[in-house]
């Protein structure tokens, strides 16, 4: 890969692609182009197939300005994209706390599996590990995004600080999230963003219904959420669909 | 570290530690001592942590005889245990297909959970990854395992070659079950393994119901297994475990 010709910091009119041009940006621009480019860079290709020429093509600049904004090269660089798009991912995961609880949780589901669906290969290369890129760092930044979300799902199940059972449950839940997007991204984005949406929402109510059985704490909870909860929403939809299921199971009640 | 200093092969009836000894011991003899010690260590600390050194004093032997082995050092000896681990653990998996279908399972993850319990730190590293000796190889190993894991669910939901959405289920159940592992040896194996087990068996169970409302090869496999379900079993248990849940939400149904 060779990097693109040199063009005059002030370009004509004439000139098709200014923005690979090298114009004058502030520090903080130029910063932000590059990590915009080892972003998209990084989405399509696994991290071990991107180089720093790739970058500083795709950024219409020179591998030596690369190394200028990043002495510590790809890993750094590597590093830094990884946490702007930690700090993306962490703004989806916010959400007012108001209305039906599964209408929030669906929202949140909606703006992560946008992410995942735009990051793609970057996404599925970072939680698939095995690679060279990976680093106790960038480990740490991936658990930082884990233990965001956890909170944010607690804060809306009313119980900032829960009993073990309960976190348990709440961070096993986001490990199956992670789980079913890698298998989402496999298939080829099969089935529609929507009803893996609904599945995934379908799966907390499970979960959480099932350990209200035994944990107090989570009981409580869940009788927090159903009062909030709307007949045609996912739950009464759920508790409707179940009824038939387990009218199969009369011998076990 | 120092490897401990030589014995004769022919130990005398004084020496405290026959087993440490240079032995004779056959080729396929010496390479199962090498890989045992090898396991015990990656068992008890990260694969990063672990020196040849480490393993041929462990073993009782010199560095150059592990060389002669394994050939490839470490990282060779590292995916020799790994595949032996990863050998032992499918063995887990083997399950009769006879009884209630939450007994087997119960069975299985009483297995499982004694294979988590005794590899420990090493289980938790491979699977945490970030570590130098994670390769992809290594990450080929364990999604084998996987794969093994979901292919003996399966068998016993009657579904060898599911649909997208059952198939989805089963393995995000599994990565569900590998996040709890890896919280359960952060908390010190809290809860009781009995427990943990009874839960994960609890959330198969509350997935597969959930999933069975909209997914028609799910509903079949559920009623196969509700009709071998025992009342006194964990599927009666939850199942009257819920309906007090649900009734605080006659306002959904």
């Amino acid at each position: 890969m060779t990097s693109p010709a040199r063009v005059p910091a002030k370009a004509g009119a004439q000139d098709p692609a200014p923005s690979r041009a090298y114009r004058r940006l502030s520090v903080e621009e130029r910063r932000t182009q590059l990590l915009d480019a080892a972003l998209t860079l990084f989405a399509h290709r696994a991290p071990d197939d991107v180089s720093l020429d790739d970058v500083a093509e795709a950024a219409g600049v020179s591998r030596p300005l690369v190394y200028r904004y990043f002495p510590g090269g790809k890993q750094q660089l590597y590093e830094t994209a990884l946490r702007s798009a930690a700090d993306e991912l962490e703004i989806c995961f916010a959400e007012p706390q108001s209305g039906p609880p599964t209408e929030r949780l669906a929202r949140v589901l909606d703006r992560y599996l946008d992410f995942v669906d735009e990051h793609d290969a970057g996404f599925s290369a970072l939680l698939r590990g095995g690679s060279v890129a990976e680093t106790s760092r960038a480990t740490a930044i991936v658990d930082g995004i884990r233990r965001e979300a956890a909170d944010q799902i607690l804060v809306h199940l009313g119980a900032e600080r829960p009993g073990p059972r309960l976190a348990m449950l709440v961070r096993t839940w986001i490990a199956a999230v992670e789980a079913a997007s890698l298998i989402w991204l496999d298939e080829g984005k099969q089935p529609p963003a929507e009803q893996l949406r609904d599945w995934l929402v379908d799966h907390l109510v499970a979960l959480l219904t099932a350990t209200a059985t035994t944990d107090p704490e989570t009981a409580r909870a869940v009788r927090g959420l159903l009062a909030l909860e709307h007949r045609d929403g996912p739950v009464g939809r759920l508790a409707r669909g179940v009824l038939p299921v387990v009218s199969e199971g009369t011998h076990l009640l």
